[in-house]
């Protein structure tokens, strides 16, 4: 941690600051300057907080220098991790596309598409239970009977599930039945849940909130890891910027960053960052160009008729093509599906 | 609802697509322009949905022409909404200030900062007891100990306390202890945590989620008032933006808009909008003058040594001068505290 | 300047990279850490480049310490400055009112207007001669034509006139009329114009870009002034956020910040931040109420049949009873119109 | 056009506003709804001013079908434009690399980075002779000199060459010895500088504003276009969100949006998006998978040395090792180098 002080700080003044950061058991290297004294703190900074230093009115600004997330960082860990769904290795050299509705909603619908999805090549089958929907007014999921035809649906294809979870009362009705529990980006910081989630020993795919920083990002998932559930996989879905031609504006470059600053596996969601089905393609194609472990996309058997996202679900012939076209790309890179 | 067609859409095509409308008992005007041709849907479109008439092909824009929040909808409930927090009026002329410290730390430290901001003239208590923190490793509030102690201050000096909720499981315990519920930036579209709040009788304060729109913001209220629960207080605090001097950008134009667009109640949060209490003072002022129904701002008794916002707080001198300056912008616009 | 190491730095590389950052004549004072070794450099660090240094493969971050303006500094420089404009000051406690049509229409337009403004109170006349438009088949004001007519209504009512510069090569048309040079916020990182602008003496108003940081702004003014023109007037008026409710989001705290870091006079825009008519007066109000030296306001004789703009522009009426407002806020911070 | 009209709005009052909008020889065709009536507007309607009508108190809103840019619109050109660089195709099936140096240093140093990036597979040469920057106290570039050197480079390589231009007055210069000029994001609606290159004959890369609508780029390449100049490449760099780890962020989704919404080529500069070299690899390649037509890439010779922009500059090593990834993904999509 740095502490840089405002011109003119007096001497007296620099003592009096150093002793008290001391006190925190942390070392105090001055650097006098011409014009600005800096204070380069070394040891365990973690509990020197930056806020109450700023309060000090000799303090012009406090720096951090290393990263707060510990468990997700890189650093800590150089390997990459694979995280196993049920059988399916999500991390590792092959790619993994996760495929299915945005929402459940009748057995036939579930069971037809998880069959498509496997064929085309999908190894994890998606579709939404609890559906966190912006109006009260929306249709919001089949809950616990979704869960139920999820069920049916891996029982016939033997495909792995995830699904959202939006709850932590719900973790015990999830329990034991899905493969991989979803945290969707309105819940990225819904710490109860996290916490919540921290306890189980379940794989957690824990999407990106539309406005949140990176670092933000890696330290949700070090509230999972620090619960001493250590299978996250982070998941770019778009971030909001001011440009309204997509629905959100995918993060491409959050993909290179986030394999830099984590060894936790990375996907893409192209479905919600793009919000119509034309451009779910080309920005796979991107994503994996990019270096992502996976894809998360929505398929349905009638988008036209999809009680939930028709607009940017795949049909079953576009998932088709669009499977196709990944496969190039992920050749072109070395790697396989 | 506007449904735009693509140039050159058949006739036969337009009269499926008006026919698969009406199927929603709509009725369909179509506009023939030489360019294009606009089908415009009179009656209740709740049913007919945007995302699916984009899949259409011929279908080349849909926009709605009504705003889906109902009952926080200014037009459905002309005047004003006043809400009652245990006998504070909020939304009526006189402005109402909540104050105190980010963080209940301890008996004494709650009970003086409560006598202090009633001295100066707050007519509400805040204070929070569950922290919701970016990181897992910081302070996360002395919880329910915490809550027994803002109970304790509300004794002493009668004044109403609002504190943040952030598990739909907290609501038992909550229940008959607090006067008002506040739902932070980051639970704003907790959807789960806003249908259990609706079933309560109790006032809530919402806070506008960092990243999201007003149109967002209300339908939030939206989930709460659809519950049976009218009594809401909107909150902006700041949103975020590519601007990093700040820590949240203080949209002031989200005070005109909320009260143009609703009847409830708007107050702001100066304190995390700025980040930084020099800042808080200036931001008060504007927000009175733009039409705020009141403030909440964070006060510690030594800003120092707070567990968290320390750097944001006031100190009792501060706050006591921002309290004679907001007074005197009141008087300026008619308004009283 | 800070220079933080890679974890496991070797010593001798320390030194190597010592050794080239004391070419630059400035004095390397290390902290060695047990996770991490810094580097404080001390003197003139303004030859030392901050990318250069990120290319050394353990250098993991390089932190300024300095903000890089120096001539709108207010460290350089406490007291505020006062811009004179033909005998109007701006940045005292008397606030300025700039007030007049977007576009320059006719000459019974802009007398009349400007007469009408100076009535209310206004001190300088605003209106548009070149106007930069987003569409090319768009009114793009009436040029030379239309600054011959701001001169006329000078002339008439002995307003000040401010109007838009958007090519160097038209200075020499406008020195000697305009009385201050106005730079849009498309043109406020146009350096090719604030270069030229620099070699007069004339006083600028520099509106901020609506997509740039503080810092930014303040660098844009330190071109101007670089030049040797240290009339300079900072213009906030909305900046892009993802909310689309309004045109721009006014960042009112831009104004408290501004005045902090630097000397110069601060000035709001709200109708261009609004966008919107209505939403004029309630910015303007909190503007003034969060330190603002004055506001740049439209007006129009008929904003119904304006030629750009009327959608924001308020009747005579409407302005007159912004300014009563205006003065009552003013009034109620010690300063006045 | 679209005008809906306020609830409870008089029938007289609908016949007034009929009235008036069809003195703009439109004619209006009304949906009355039972609880809204809309105006659809038919014809030519360039003429009605959406913020004019929003004046009119019964107006709620007005909305646009029709796209503004005319010339840059695909529907109205279906192919795709070609553009010709001094005999080098940009929009065809064969990607085009431009690559090059921020700034041109020396004649030694553009010559052999020139000859280099020729041996790599690039096409067109790079580089910059008058550069922006956001301080007047950084290098500014050796402008006239720097152009010499470019054409010197050309001349022993045969590479056209592409550079920036910042005012209209440097055009004369220019003009015969650039192959392409370059509009930089900082003035992509700088309209003084886009009318002058609209009048040439010469193909012009247009960068898109950090923070600019995918509809305003379209604009400006309008405002070229309607000058005669239909040699427009379109060219995403990034743009501003409140994300900090990259310097902009890369809007991948650009790619596939422009070439639906417009005919032009699509290039997309990965170095800015990035600010640091490491990324400029994967989001090269992830530009490719999305569509883009081409790239335009900083490579150095000594990028520790350079005078600007050394951080997101390429080694010839690591350009090369990039050129032979980029290859790999354009052969999975049946394009090539």
């Amino acid at each position: 941690m740095i502490v840089v002080l405002k011109k003119g700080c007096p001497k007296d003044e620099v003592e009096r600051l150093t002793g008290w950061i001391e006190h925190f058991h942390v070392s105090v290297n001055p650097i006098v300057g011409e014009e600005t004294t800096i204070l380069g703190l070394v040891g365990d900074t973690s509990a020197v907080d930056k806020d109450t230093l700023m309060l000090n009115q000799w303090v012009d600004r406090v720096m951090k220098v290393q990263e707060p997330f510990k468990l997700a960082n890189r650093q800590m860990h150089p390997e990459n991790t694979v995280v196993d769904i049920n059988g399916v290795k999500v991390g590792g050299n092959k790619l993994v596309v996760m495929a299915g509705p945005c929402s459940v909603e009748s057995e036939p619908q579930i069971c037809e598409i998880a069959a498509e999805v496997q064929r085309q090549g999908a190894a994890i089958l998606r579709g939404g239970a609890w559906k966190p929907r912006s109006s009260p007014y929306s249709f919001q999921g089949m809950k616990a009977q979704g869960l139920e035809l999820l069920c049916k649906a891996k029982e016939k294809t033997g495909l792995p599930i995830v699904t959202e979870i939006t709850n932590p009362a719900h973790i015990e009705l999830f329990e034991g039945k899905v493969d991989c529990y979803q945290v969707g980006a309105r819940n990225m910081q819904n710490f109860e849940l996290l916490k919540e989630l921290g306890k189980t020993r379940t794989p957690v795919l824990l999407k990106r909130g539309f406005a949140n920083t990176l670092e933000e990002f890696l330290m949700s998932a070090e509230y999972i890891m620090a619960g001493g559930n250590e299978q996250v996989i982070l998941c770019e879905r778009g971030i909001r910027t001011y440009e309204t031609y997509t629905r959100n504006t995918l993060d491409i470059s959050a993909v290179p960053a986030l394999k830099r600053l984590s060894h936790l596996p990375v996907v893409v969601d192209p479905s919600h960052a793009a919000g119509i089905y034309w451009m779910v393609e080309p920005l796979a194609m991107s994503a994996i160009a990019a270096g992502a472990d996976g894809l998360i996309i929505e398929v349905h058997n009638d988008p036209a008729h999809a009680l939930s996202d028709g607009a940017q679900s795949l049909t079953y012939e576009h998932f088709a093509r669009t499977m196709g076209k990944i496969r190039a790309v992920a050749g072109a890179i070395g790697r396989e599906i």
